[in-house]
Formats: structure tokens, C-alpha cells, sequence
């Protein structure tokens, strides 16, 4: 889920009612706050434990809500994980610490400490791209075998990769096993994925849901036909900067577009400006057809 | 310079004030805290003033203080940085916010944003290993343009990089263009650097002021012979283990050894166990004749 | 295909014949020779030209032989593309040039040129791990109108990249698009792929047919069921060594190990020896029920 | 040295004449041919034979040759080594294989195999950007207690390297250690290399051999200002276009703009057409006073 701001440090309160209601309402399982695509280290700690606030208050138990926990320091992630169960959220969710790589070894012994400090079950985020290591596949059997670990969200873009960590779901079939990026939600259910978290959603949350339930019912036409349309809904909207913000800056663009929330983003980026805008709020009124067909 | 711990949030404080001793006792020109070495992204906000005050107070003006604020969110940056002017330290270092890489007119956009809130002069510090992306050399030499940038401190190991940078010196002469790796010390000199931010100054701070005050004094012999010592410094004690950690480690295991600090490393690091520690222990015997001579 | 030789320098001839046979009798669509697994770039060029002399021999048009002809010199690819014409190949496929890495625009260039010299059509070959370069997007669209080129395989292991191209097969449905990583190809059929050049089928070509067949029939259960085959198939023979080698070096051994052809590998590697080659044989063994079931 | 060629396939065989006699007329040391700069990789066995027989009888024994052997084909690299002692040069040079990345143990028992197969005497040629992967340390160091190597040209870039290869040089004093980046000379020599092999003497030998003799007499202010003019050749020639090829493209351009040879580049690059030439012959104008100073 996005994180609506109005500047630097304040949220967005109204759009992110409006924003949660509106992704309710199409019907997704759950909502993952600040990830990638919330902007979650951009964020100052105070605006990080507002927003889980408001926001477990504004859900009020409809869906599960799962809190991004990922930070260089420790003591600091596990304060914000007790601030998520205070506030009634209902599991954190951690990429690798980010700044100087781990070795393997050092992962998992980050995550022995961690885990009997954490307050809610956990779900591993693996990002390489931007945490520089990915959690390996060894690392995923280990921790598929702790108690605290629920699942994983692999948003690497790596089939090769997340194809092993469903070969070893039959080891712990309660696991739940997410893909990032939405234009591989058909192709991981197929490998054995539950389902995806996916930037989308917070603009076309129906969509989604519809791609999901076809796969899981076995309708691999209309999976075929719905993924197609997802892959337009990338294809219009997460490419037009240059540079890898252009995927956020393109979502927070078209909600404001959709009038579900301010596009500001923190720094160190900032929203799309002419001609970038003018190129979504055309995309928007293309894809209308394609979403809602 | 390290951050002395007992524990993941608790500060060494006479171990703080040994090491800071240690190192002011050899000559040093000033004292950069919460760097990579220093482990500042692995600290708690609330440690990372502590240090900050703790430094401050005991080295009393006697050489400047530089205090790293290299954060994912803008608010927590500039909050340190005014922790950092009440607390009396001189400067504050930056590298690129380091989670999703900035293309580089973000960056500069994000620089033009921050530097008005900063109430300390600012050096940049490039380090492109750890956050993605360097300072492009088109940004330095926008930054040389503005009043609150007063120098660069490039860590990347990227020589052709550096003297690049020290090209552009002609420019704006009171910039000053310091080196991380202390295997380039006499390099980058030549180049046209001004000197060095070091590691194994924790250790042996008076081999590299005598390495910086040969290289000044037009001593290339001396400056040869001094600068094949550093090489051992760093080929004996920073490559004892096998992940990127390995400096911080053996250099934080080293401090130990000489009785200057714990060494206790935050997570997701941890200190070096034996026989780790026994390889670092029998490498600083060897090194005192190396480093005395 | 395996390229089986009994020394750096000489086919193994014997081998050869059995080989091909092996896998026509799997039933495949086609033979791709002198790619990656083929260790195309590490033979000379004479004995690539009595490979593909000697294989067009012995198929004998029973199915279509495709010939790799990636070079980083011009005059030699052409130079093979002609030889290959003469001798009866089919098809020629390519990768970027791999040593400096090309510009987008460059690589457009060079296709440019090289199209009017080959006597038969063009299969690109996608495979940026070991040609640095990607064709991109833009270039597989513009390949897409040009008539001297029939298809692509991409051996990226980036669905995301598949299913952009996948997705620009309509505007040219004759194309064919192959997929490298046979851990895959039940997903990338579900993108619109037409089937997959897989290592493991010169060992058990039947297996990764049946795999086609049941996407083809769109029978969802038994692909799922014989894809989690291939998966172990590539989990136990292709991870054995630590180097990138590994795969055809695995492929390689087995195929000795089940009486194929010689397991000499080419310089810069070597094949197998104790106690890879043990692991390999006991994989062999489990995997028999595994893929015969 | 560049390979001057007329067409894809036939030598500028008066532009080579021409070039050798102005490189010659600098005072350099040695001719190395085939390199990157050359296009090795991208020109016929034919021609580079070619090119080894006629650079061989116009240098005519007043330096030493050195040729580039460097292939993914080890029978080829070998063949051409042949051909080179037949025709008179005096050594050759090797690149890792550079299609797929060999690990360390893999490319020593390559050196181990082709070592005894080579009639002159061996330098190793680091160039991880192309190749993939480095000579390791270890690797270095085991290749100095072999009689067959005689040094090594580092062009990584990269001086920690550079330093750690320098370092070993006690153990080995007849070892040759050369730099390949011309705007690093200065420093490699400072740490113990011998001197560099850059594409700008191509053009300006007079310059770099200046520059060394400054360095190896010790003279390091004359040093600094030379090597500040090779840093504006640098800056001024081999920047103009945005692919890695644009050094290569701008020193062949340059060196047909001063009268020596064709600018013709084999594919998969091309010469630099307008407005690129135009940036070259009008920053070679502004060169001249630079140089000649």
C-alpha cells in the first residue's frame, strides 16, 4: 500500500482512508504497509508509527495487516514491530538489513536474534535488488522450521528462485508463499504460490483479486486473459521515468489521478511533474477499458 | 572511528573515551563518528545522539568532530544533523540515501532539498559498494558550487573516480577531497587529495599521520616504505573473515586485543569468535614491529 | 545438444551418433548445437564445423538442426552461418557479441549488418549472464519485422523479460519464442512461450516432451506434476560443483554415466572427477523412478 | 595499439605502417597488439594473423611485440601464439576465457594446461569488466613461480588490486607489472609498477614516455603536470559517446583525424560519425597545446 503524504512528515489522513476503503472494497485478503512501494524507509519513525496507527484503526480487522519492519537497526526494528502489535496489526514483515551485506551466516544469525524479540509472526521479504543479498534458499528451508516465520514475500523477479522455495512448501504446507511483482502472480500460483502483493492492487484492487481467484480456480483462459491486462496495467504505468522510482512515482501518480490521495512522495524522490503526469492521466483513461472489461 | 558497545544499545563509554585518546594521542587532524566502520546505520537513534554528545564532550574542540547522518528518511538526517550542531560536533558527512537508488538528478533534487535544513557544514561521502550509487562526478561539481558543501570524502576505491574529482579542485581550492581506503593514502595525495579517513587510525593512528606528513613533506621514499606498512595493517587484520564485515570486524577485534574497547558488534554483525580472533591476536604481534619501525 | 569429445580438440564421434539418437527418440522438434551446453565458444573452428557436419549427417532431416553461430567476430559467424548453410542446418542462432559490451543502438547495428550475410534464418539468442548485453526490448520488437529472423530463445531466466516478448507476439504469431531454463517452461508456455531448449533433455528428452504436451493440452495437473519432476531433475545434477560450470559439467557426467558420450570438457573447465562424479551417478539412480514414473 | 582496417576483413595496411612509425617515433617501450583497443576479439583469425605478420616486419626488432592471444577457444588461442613466435613476436598476452566466468581453481588449471603449450613467454592480462572475472591474488601469485609468465597488465582499474599484485612483486623482481588506464600511470609506478600500455600513445606517445621517465626519475611535480595533460586527453577523447566502445571509437577517430589511419571499426561497433567527429577533431585542436607544452 501506498503511504499518502501531504509533505515530508505528514500523512495524508483523509487519502489514506480513502485509499484503504477503496482497496477493501475490491476485495484483497490483506494489507502489507510500509514496503517498498510505501515508502517505508523514506519515512521518519514518528509518521511510520502514525501510519500504523490510523491504519490498523481504519481497517478494523476486515483484513489482516502486515507491517514492514525492515531497517539497518535492530533495536529499531524491533521497536516498531512492538508498536505494530500494540496497534493491533497482525504480523511484520522484514527484508535484510540493507546497507552492508550479510553473509549468509550472519542472515541467519541476525534472525535467531531477532525473531524472540518479535511480538507478531513474521513474513521474510526478499528484495536483492535493493537489499544488495537475498535470503538463500537455505536460509528459507532453516527458517521454514521456526515457529515465528509465517511465510515469505519474494519479490525478487527471480522464477528460478522462487520456484525452489515452492518446491519446499510441502515441508511446511501452512507456510504462505507471496510474489512481488504482479506480472508474475499466474505464473507462481502455477509453481505452487499462494498469491501476490503487488503495487497494482492500490489502484485496481478488483483486478487482482480476479486474476487470483481464476488461477485458483483452475480457469487458466481467464488467468491468461486477466494477466494480460495486468501486464498492460505495468506496461502503462511503472515505466515511464528512468530511473527504478518511476514503478512508485507511477502508482502514487495515478491514485492522485484517480483522486484517492496526494502523489507526494519523500525524499529523496519526488512526484511526477509534466509531461510525466499528463503521461499517466492518459494511460489511466486507456487502461479504464482494459481494467473494467 | 569505532562505536565502542557493551551491548546492541548500550555504548562502551570508557572504551568511547580510551579509543578516542588513543587516536587524538597520534596526531590526527579530526574524528569522523557513525561511518560505516562506526556502524551507523546498525545504531538506534537514540545511541546515535548518545555517541554524538559522549564524542563531542571528551574530545573538547580539540579537533573537529564529523558526524555521519547517511539515512533512508530526510526527517531522521536532518534531526541528527541539529542533534549534532547542539551537541558542538563541526561537521556531518552524507552518502546517497541507500535503499532504492536514486537516478541522479534525484539526487541532486534530494541535496538541493536537504542542504537548506542543515545547520552544520556538510561533506559528502561517497560509497557506492554500500549505497548503489555514487555521487556522479557532474553532482560534485554542482556541489562545489554550494556554500554548505565543504568537501567529499570517496570511499569507492575508485582511483580513476578520484582523480576526477581532484580535477575539478582547481575550482574551489578550500574544498577538501579525502580518501576512504587506506591502501591509497599516498595515491590519492599525489592525485591532489588532502588525506585520508581510515579504519586502522583506530589502531595505529600515528603510521598514518606519518604516512599523510611524508606524502606532504614531497617524501616519496619514506612515504613508499610508509604506506607498504599500511598495506600490511590492512592485508593482515581486514581480510581475516569472508564476508564484506570482515574490516569492521577485525579491525573492532583488533581495538580489543590492544585493550582499547569491547568488541561487540550490533546486529546484524557479530564480534569475531575464535579462531578468528587467535588469527587477529597473532597478527597484531607481528604488526607491532611493522608498524613501531 | 552436448558437443561429446574425447579430447580438447576431437569429436567423439561414436558418442556423437548415439547421442543424437538418444534424443530423437525422445521425440523432440528440434536439435540446437554448439550453444552454451554445447561449449560452443570453447571449440575451435574446424572442429565446430565437423560437428555440424556430422549431425546434419547423422538427423538427416528428421528433425530441424539449429546451429550457434555467437561469436565475438563478424567475419566468423558469417563465415559458420555459410558452413552450416552447405552442410544441411536449418536455422543459425545468436547471441550478442560478448566481449566489450554493446549499446542498444549498436547491437541494432550489428544485426543490421549481419542479416543480409546469413544464408538461414535467425534465432536470437537471449542469455545476458554470459553476453553481458540483453537484447532489449526495443530490439526484440524491431527483430520482430525483420524477415531473416523466425524467433527467439531466451535464456535470461527473467520472466518478467519473457513476458514482455511474450506479450508482443501478436503483432507477429509466427514468431517463435523458446525458453532456456527448463525450471520454466511450464510457466513461460503459460505466457504464450512455444516450448523450451533444455540441457536436461539430451539426457531424458522424453520427459521434458511430455512436459509440452500436457501445457499444450492444457492439462494443468499433469504439467504441474512433470514439472516438479524437471525440478529435481535440475536440483540434483546441475548444483554439484560450485562454479557456473556446474550445469555442463552435471549434464555432461551424466551422460557418461549413462553411456552417451565421453564427459571431456573443453578448456577453461574439466570434467567431473571423484566425488562430484559419485553424486551424480547416486543422483542418477534416484532420479530414474523419478523420471520414468 | 589500434588495428587499422579499411573494411571488416582487410588491414589499412599503409594507415599500419604509418601508426607503428608514429607510435615508434615516441620512444615507447614495446607494441602490444590485439588488445581491447586493437579489437582482437572482434577481427578473423585471417587478419589477426595477418596483422601479427606485417606490425612484426615493420617494427623490424626495435622493440619488443606483444600479442594478444586472449580466446574463448583454447586451440585457437594456441594457434595463434604459433603463429606469433613463426612470425617473429616476442610475447603474448592472455585474458581469462571471457564467455562463461571460470572460477579460480578452473582458470589456474587452464594457465596449468596452456602454459606448456605456448612457445613465448606469457603476460596475464586482468580485465574483469570484459572477462568477467579477475586473476585472484592467489592466482597472481601462483602464476609468478611459473617460468612461462613473465608479468602483467592490470586494467581493472581497480589500485587495491593493483597495490595487493604490487606488493608480491619482492617475490618475483623480474616480473613486469604494467597499468592499463593511462590516467592511473603516475600512481601505479608510485606503488612499484613498471608502466602502463594506454591506447592514448597511440596518438601522443611522446607524452606517456615523458610521463614515465618523470615518475621513474623521480620527479613527481613534472609527474603530476604531465599526467594532469594525459588526464584532459582522457577527459577530452575517450567521453564523447555513451558506450563502453566510445574510448576505443575516439582514439580511432582521433587518430584518423591526425593523418595516421582509418577510422573504420569492426562490428559489432562502428566509427564515430558526425556530430561526434566533430567534437573530437575540435577537442584534438585544443589538445595540441596541451601536449606539446
Amino acid at each position: 500500500m501506498l503511504t499518502p503524504l501531504l509533505d515530508r512528515d505528514t500523512l495524508d489522513a483523509a487519502g489514506l482512508d480513502r485509499l484503504i476503503e477503496h482497496i477493501l472494497s475490491g476485495g484483497v485478503h490483506g494489507l502489507f504497509i510500509l514496503g517498498t512501494t510505501g515508502e517505508g524507509p523514506s519515512l521518519s519513525y514518528r509518521l511510520r508509527r502514525e501510519l500504523v496507527d490510523r491504519t490498523a484503526r481504519q481497517v478494523a480487522g476486515r483484513v489482516p495487516v502486515l507491517v514492514g519492519i525492515t531497517d539497518t537497526a535492530f533495536v529499531e526494528s524491533v521497536e516498531l514491530a512492538r508498536h505494530s502489535a500494540r496497534a493491533g496489526a497482525d504480523a511484520v514483515v522484514l527484508a535484510p538489513p540493507y546497507y552492508m551485506p550479510e553473509g549468509p551466516p550472519e542472515l541467519q544469525e541476525y534472525l535467531e536474534h531477532l525473531l524472540p524479540e518479535l511480538p507478531l509472526p513474521l513474513y521474510l521479504y526478499n528484495m536483492p535488488p535493493l537489499t544488495k543479498v537475498p535470503y538463500q534458499i537455505e536460509t528459507v528451508r532453516w527458517a521454514m522450521d521456526q515457529p515465528g516465520v509465517a511465510g515469505m514475500k519474494d519479490s525478487s523477479g527471480d522464477m528460478l528462485y522462487f520456484n525452489r522455495v515452492a518446491a519446499l512448501l510441502g515441508h511446511r504446507p501452512e507456510w504462505t508463499l507471496l510474489i512481488g511483482p504482479e506480472e508474475l502472480l499466474a505464473q507462481s500460483m502455477l509453481a505452487g504460490g499462494h498469491g501476490g502483493v503487488h503495487g497494482g492492487a492500490n489502484l485496481f484492487p478488483r483486478l487482482y483479486v480476479a486474476l487470483h481467484e481464476a488461477v485458483r480456480a483452475g480457469d487458466f483462459e481467464r488467468a491468461r486473459d486477466l494477466q494480460a491486462r495486468v501486464q498492460q496495467v505495468a506496461g502503462r504505468l511503472y515505466r515511464v521515468g528512468r530511473h527504478p522510482s518511476a514503478v512508485i512515482k507511477g502508482i502514487k501518480c495515478a491514485a492522485s489521478c484517480m483522486g484517492l490521495c496526494s502523489d507526494f512522495l519523500a525524499e529523496p524522490f519526488h512526484r511526477f511533474r509534466e509531461p510525466e503526469r499528463r503521461v499517466i492521466q492518459q494511460a489511466l483513461e486507456e487502461l479504464r477499458a482494459v481494467v473494467e472489461a
